[in-house]
């Protein structure tokens, strides 16, 4: 990421020789707009007091928003696009580096982004929430309605 | 999926002509173990009720499970790798067609399923978890800390 505070590494980082990203493909299906344009803008986890976002959904995949509707919590899942892939342990913000998947952040295996959002509209195939953290132009890889949590 | 009850399509469901999945590559960085090995077995969705899943991670990516704890919740992501990508309304369990981003199916452009579950042990790159609901062998593609529900 453009942003971290050591080019390439940090001590303490680890990195793996990964093996190469082929065991299944992904069709971006729309493309999320936000007012973050660069990392050290966007919020570190987004948050339901932050601005509202929108999320517009390609051709064909249209017909598939039927039935959401305002109000309701959805699980969004983006495509990091900028994001390295091959850190096992990270310690940007950190002291003590930490593995990758104890993280939420942005540099993983499989560089997917999820946020837990609030449905505030829907005007076509475009829909307006709140809760993202991730940059302008990021691309959308699935939606799905939120469940309550589990007992 | 082979359990539908409608071979193919089910009266009222619509498919489209899906692009193709060639926008970024997936690499699967472990492998899901459950004890349900046909979709009418598992649960439709996972519940805290529910059997000890395990997780195991495959090498390299060991030791990016550091800082992973007993107690706490994660979100698992895998890959969904016996679903078809194409329909967007969708009426299997139901009267009505339904949207695919307002299912949580395992039938959607991006097969990836997405369960909050209880890590309950790990024993050096397998983890045990409640909460899963998804078929033995599924292929695992993310695992990330759970955060509190946001205000």
């Amino acid at each position: 990421m453009s942003d971290r505070p050591c080019q390439d590494l940090c001590p303490g980082e680890v990195t793996v020789v990964a093996p190469p990203p082929t065991d299944a493909g992904l069709v971006f299906i729309g493309r999320i707009h936000t007012p973050w344009h660069e990392r050290r803008e966007a919020p570190r986890q987004g948050s339901r007091e932050g601005p509202v976002c929108h999320i517009e959904v390609f051709d064909p995949w249209g017909p598939a928003l039927e039935g959401l509707a305002p109000g309701q919590e959805i699980d969004v899942l983006y495509w990091l696009h900028l994001a390295r892939r091959d850190l096992v342990l990270q310690a940007r913000h950190r002291d003590v580096p930490r593995g990758t998947f104890a993280l939420r952040s942005p540099v993983r295996p499989n560089p997917i982004g999820l946020s837990r959002v609030l449905l505030e509209g829907i005007a076509g195939q475009v829909l307006a929430v709140r809760g993202l953290d991730c940059l302008d132009g990021t691309p959308l890889i699935d939606l799905k309605p939120g469940v309550p949590p589990r007992p």
